[in-house]
């Protein structure tokens, strides 16, 4: 997956936007490239707390480039952990308001030892610009900045309005944005919800992904005697709580793929059969995607293809276990205790909390006799999923296929942004995921990369969603 | 069950050894008391190579007690581990020969912090001498001392021949002593084995335990992909490797406590109709049973009784288990494998290999498509079954009849003692597990005791051992 550099698309050389913003941007692209690299040097790793200084001074960079491009409100707003940075360019009068979602945080960089160089020293190589948080989620940060510059340098204004909110713990759990979220309502007044943090399709295809898969996450802990017992002595007379705990998760799912917890299935929505043939269509290569994932076969819930149960159906994992005995030999007891972090991947228009019931009323109805079972919730985010009809969806396809030269395709991601589905709760706002960069990013993993071509193409792309969107009924 | 210190058998006071004997015997229990107090400040650990000095110091003053009671061929005999000590009394051609073990190593004592007092400060109090290895198995060792030099003491010679093996490795696999076996079969000629090892009914009810568990160790590992994948991305299109072994596992034994492994059962021997009868009509008080397991209720294989279940019965425990996220909180991963510890317990007439050939098997039937699985033998121990109308064991429950006042109950315990069954193949010899402690002495666990008159009466009941070996036609 990782030999198709540049987009698929993109028949049409010529600039989709006029010729003034596209003299601009070429003008400049070194320059935000330049712009990039120094962001991507900036190590903002969110989870660690030795990089607080760090996610602040990136913040502070942030809030520095908005104030030269002459937004207003800049503020880099403190929070329980990392801060957001904040902005606002609302001169329109009657246009439409959109919100614009980035975080500058990044992910962790281990294992170190697989980076080809240093994480926070970014370089350019065949096309790539290579660093951690290059396409997760600066790359997009900048684009975003880039074509800010150009439509304020060449044309002094916006053709909308914009919010502009800048997430520092999005790899972290997304705590404290939700908070900000609930207590701004009022602010964050808008028409819709721009978030650029996903990506196209296999290969680059430029893609507009209108589902997100929702999660509850939760553990599983079972207790049998206080401590461990000699499995000679008790072994065939006391319920073991591994034997327990196994019994329990083969419960949860059927080698079919299918969730055996009941009621689990009740309130998903059936694919439309428009949207079966849309996913039938797309030029996916499943075995270049086995070989990519590594795994000798990919299988899955009966009666449905592998883009769909990535996207559009639920399902139900294991993240972790463990109980008893671990280490190199033998140890003969019946282990005292029996853990699992167990998760479901969610679709529209499921319950991340009636799921977590569902489950623990599942478990407590068939945990053996013998032993003590509790089921606890570790967290929730809703699925999201956004009518391909939807005017705000067809604006940007319609600035997709201007710049790159073919209508995107729509996609349902398996993954979660606990973020977008709360903005569209929250705020009751149509969420876009405008994301750019391509799916075999390396994101979360060593060697993380952007493609030079995505990262100009984009800040055009994004050029043209606010002039289409600007057009929208309001 | 630690309510019971005084045996409940006992109806005669009067010993049942001869006069000059007990006046010998009771003349020096507190000497013999105290010899024991010395063995157990020695912490004879064989699990920490730290304690090795301690080993080889046990070794040296138990080498040094043989000798001060005159024994020939006192040898403290080297190994790739722990030494071995040996020594025999050999002086009546024509009488039966026996070989004693016993060992002298001892258990680690974590957790220390829930000892009442230091593991190897033992002290007396209540009737109990209370320290790390009382039980298990120096106070054993201690009473074969005891009886060895009043025989000699008082008729200047054993009513038969002695062979004693003292291992330094019991509590650490036993490894070496299997290999000097193998290797000094002639030296070992004799005509039984005497194990002191084991313990009484419940309650301290004499006991002669006819049978012993035998072992399969094995482990189960399970690879999908060759990192961990995001468990959004990927979750419903790859194999999950958490759930995939719980799959396996939860089809090696079923809820009715059957283990599942085609052909497991083919070469058990049903439990005579007579035995189950004697195991019915023992006073087991199975509700104090249960209480001191501290599970919620007993369970295990439909059909049998909890002492069948517990000796008389194979089963499967899993022993340990790990794979992907273990610590707080949330990581939304697929793990790349997973691991368990599966051991299965042996009853007469299974064979560990033959075991561990059905279950690889098995696994390797119903191990799901889209993982790579793998089960490998980590170890293996025969089961041991004596026949209750043997001579020797006819001899034993005279001698312990004789000594306590009532016939002791034939038993069969859940463990193994691999060397027990060692003994048995490697010499071909008939093996007596003449053990005199009590069930409840906390052996492998904090506070570890013996009872005084456990003590005391076991050196008499050693010695009408010996007195009714002696009279065994050869």
């Amino acid at each position: 997956m990782a030999d198709t550099d540049s987009p698929t698309a993109g028949a049409s050389p010529v600039s989709p936007i006029d010729r003034d913003l596209e003299a601009h941007l070429a003008a400049h692209d070194d320059e935000q490239l330049q712009r990039l690299l120094a962001l991507l040097r900036i190590p903002s790793i969110s989870a660690l707390p030795a990089h607080a200084p760090d996610v602040a001074a990136a913040a502070e960079w942030l809030a520095g480039e908005l104030r030269r491009l002459g937004l207003d409100d800049v503020q880099v707003v403190a929070t329980p952990l990392h801060p957001l940075v904040t902005a606002r360019w609302h001169r329109r009068p009657g246009a439409p308001t959109a919100i614009v979602y980035c975080h500058y945080d990044v992910q962790p960089v281990d294992p170190v030892d697989q980076w080809e160089t240093a994480p926070f020293e970014p370089f350019v190589r065949d096309g790539r610009i290579v660093g951690r948080g290059s396409a997760d989620d600066k790359g997009q940060i900048v684009m975003h900045l880039a074509a800010l510059e150009a439509l304020l340098a060449v044309h002094g204004a916006l053709p909308l309005n914009l919010t502009f909110v800048f997430e520092g713990e999005e790899e972290y759990g997304s705590e404290s944005i939700m908070a900000w979220l609930r207590a701004n309502r009022e602010a964050l007044r808008a028409d819709l919800v721009v978030i650029s943090d996903t990506g196209f399709f296999e290969g680059n295809i430029p893609a507009l992904t209108v589902g997100l898969r929702g999660i509850t996450y939760a553990q599983v802990d079972v207790y049998g005697a206080p401590v461990d017992l000699h499995s000679g002595q008790y072994g065939g007379v006391v319920e073991n709580p591994v034997n327990a705990l196994a019994r329990i998760i083969s419960a949860l799912k059927g080698p079919d793929g299918r969730v055996r917890i009941p009621g689990f299935y009740e309130d998903v929505l059936p694919l439309p059969e428009a949207e079966q043939a849309r996913l039938a269509a797309l030029p996916f290569d499943e075995e270049a995607y086995r070989l990519g994932t590594g795994v000798r076969e990919l299988v899955g819930e009966t009666g449905f293809t592998t883009l769909e149960r990535r996207g559009a159906r639920p399902t139900l994992d294991v993240n972790g276990i463990w109980g008893g005995f671990q280490g190199e030999g033998a140890k003969t007891i019946i282990p005292a205790e029996a853990h699992a972090k167990v998760s479901c991947r969610l679709v529209a228009n499921q319950d991340p909390d009636r799921i977590f019931a569902l489950l623990r009323a599942h478990v407590a109805e068939i945990a053996p006799p013998g032993v003590r079972v509790e089921v606890r919730l570790i967290h929730g985010g809703r699925p999201i999923l956004t009518p391909t009809d939807h005017p705000a969806i067809l604006a940007a396809a319609r600035a997709l296929e201007a710049v790159y030269g073919q209508p995107p395709v729509f996609i349902r991601e398996g993954g979660s942004i606990p973020v977008a589905a709360a903005f569209g709760e929250v705020l009751g706002l149509p969420v876009v995921l405008y994301g750019l960069t391509q799916p075999a990013s390396n994101a979360h993993a060593p060697n993380e990369w952007l493609a030079v071509e995505n990262f100009e193409r984009g800040a055009r792309a994004i050029v043209r969603l606010w002039q289409e969107l600007a057009e929208l009924p309001r």
